[in-house]
């Protein structure tokens, strides 16, 4: 298994891995305020939809214990914070989703007029029970997922959907971390993953700590494999996904899901509670956040499109792997049921 | 149109643009040996399959010309000096075309018993034959072209199918020149072609010095483009055609075949008669060359996968437009009227 931590707890200030700096340096830095939590979320430093939700909880959870400490912790600040955080990135659902366990663990605190430090004790206790929650739903997401890959298996992923995104062992790298572990000679090809190479940079570096024989191609590449019979499955992460089962996910996975089914290979994908947006109803009303076209370099002159994100409809999804098993088609009801349980 | 000139003759040398350098720098290089010229070609500083035919032709003339005025101009130098510029690059067949015409040239006026000076005269005007009707196959494949492509069209192409891969105006992009000249108010998204990025870099350089709308994508965004409507047809250029239509050409083009399929969005591709190899049955004939994994720059220890082709086969390929109009299907059947004519 995998022994990467890229996030933790420091004096006043939460500590991460600088993720745009792997594989060549392993830096870590400590983050004590809440613009340096909402910069490193911005650009990358800490990335990967359930991770932004954890880091963002624990940022917060930090910056409002050196607030209470200073006597200055007040609801119409936390109130600004989260919101601050939460306006970093728009797709992941995560980020949400752990804000608003966040001020909801505050309102309590504030609403029964406790001492500031109580209420910080109370932020930083959620913030660590949103981490342990999501390292144990990745545990469960892996044995879910690894009864799916057949021994020998060639397994193509996209992205970066590991311990670097999660905080845990990871989703969809989760279930190759266990399949692996479970003796089932498993081979990895990893997507480069343009334009920010999470694939080359940071899922190759986390499977070569592990073991795991891993290939890189370039993205354009996963077709002709498809072709050759090289592969054998396709699993991804989330950033989010609808009730009716589309997924929103690092931009080029649609363009696989719709490969994979050209090629009559199984697409699956694998995301813990925290993932799931039952408000959206479809992938239409999921947010796509368009970057910087500095991330592609045209050249000068020329302009760029560059959305970080685009949507897999549910009838490309062989199945959704979750920490209480795989969501079958016909995913909206599946969805449904996860979501009540 | 374009005015760019990839290529010319210098004093017993010939003279290259470096598109390694692009668009950053414009640099020229003059290649006067044998392995200047092959090391030119196999290092991309001068590439695109027509281009590298007309460049290794040059190469050979201009170096046969040195030897001529040495007196030490022989079959055999001639006949070694061909084969080591065939193979530093085994996939575009061009290069084998340009050279076996340059072979039969020296043949008969070897045969013929004339002095080593009008042996490199012979050559020479064979390479510049040889560019001539590149030149002239790259007008005639514009003008039929541009007749597919609707007023107001989003064009999509791959890789880099232009001036700087052809020494004329270009095959897939020949096509887009003709079609803004006649003012039909295109734009064109180029992606961006990893590992070696000629999308971004070359075709966006050349479509911004004409000033052709471009916007470069991530390879792997061509698909949600498409889902959303955006794009109105594909084109790129071609390595090697096989007899059956079957298509090589940059990896990630049969992805996008594949994905223009599954979107209803008509895929061609453009190629002059030097493209063409009725001696590959089928693509499966066609020998894809495998690059080193350093151009996708792994983490450490993790390998790649780095074929720097793939193969289209000929049933998602709408037509094929070329010097004498576009190959329509069944492309078996009209490659070999065409090849024939």
């Amino acid at each position: 298994m995998t022994t990467i931590v890229p996030i933790g707890w420091s004096d006043g200030a939460i500590r991460i891995l600088d993720q745009t700096r792997l594989p060549a340096e392993e830096v870590f830095l400590d983050l004590s305020t809440i613009e340096q939590v909402a910069e490193a979320i911005r650009s990358l430093r800490v990335r990967g939809a359930p991770l932004i939700g954890v880091a963002a909880a624990m940022g917060l959870a930090a910056v409002a214990e050196a607030r209470a400490a200073a006597g200055d912790l007040s609801p119409e600040w936390l109130a600004a914070a989260a919101d601050r955080l939460e306006a970093t990135r728009p797709t992941a659902v995560d980020l949400r989703w752990a804000l608003d366990l966040m001020r909801r663990a505050a309102q309590e605190a504030f609403a029964g007029r406790r001492p500031g430090r109580e209420v910080a004790d109370t932020l930083r206790r959620e913030a660590q029970r949103i981490w342990d929650v999501e390292i144990r739903m990745c545990g469960a997401i892996g044995e879910h997922g690894a009864a799916l890959i057949e021994p020998g298996s060639t397994v193509l992923t996209h992205c970066n959907a590991g311990a670097l995104a999660t905080g845990g062992l990871g989703t969809a790298l989760a279930v190759i971390y266990v399949a692996h572990e479970q003796g089932k000679g498993i081979d990895v090809i990893a997507t480069e993953t343009r334009p920010l190479r999470q694939g080359a940079r940071l899922t190759a570096w986390e499977l070569v700590r592990a073991g795991v024989p891993t290939r890189v191609i370039v993205d354009g590449a996963a077709a002709s494999l498809m072709a050759q019979g090289e592969i054998d499955l396709v699993i991804t992460g989330a950033d989010r996904i609808a009730a009716n089962g589309d997924v929103a996910n690092k931009i080029g996975t649609y363009a696989l899901a719709t490969l994979a089914a050209a090629h009559g290979i199984p697409f699956f994908v694998a995301a813990p509670r925290s993932t799931f947006d039952l408000l959206a109803a479809s992938g239409e009303a999921i947010p796509i956040e368009e970057r910087p076209a500095a991330e592609i370099a045209p050249a000068p002159g020329a302009g760029a499109c560059n959305p970080a994100f685009d949507v897999t409809p549910a009838d490309l999804i062989a199945g959704i792997v979750t920490d209480t098993g795989v969501l079958w088609p016909p995913l909206a009801s599946a969805i449904a049921g996860y979501t009540r349980g």
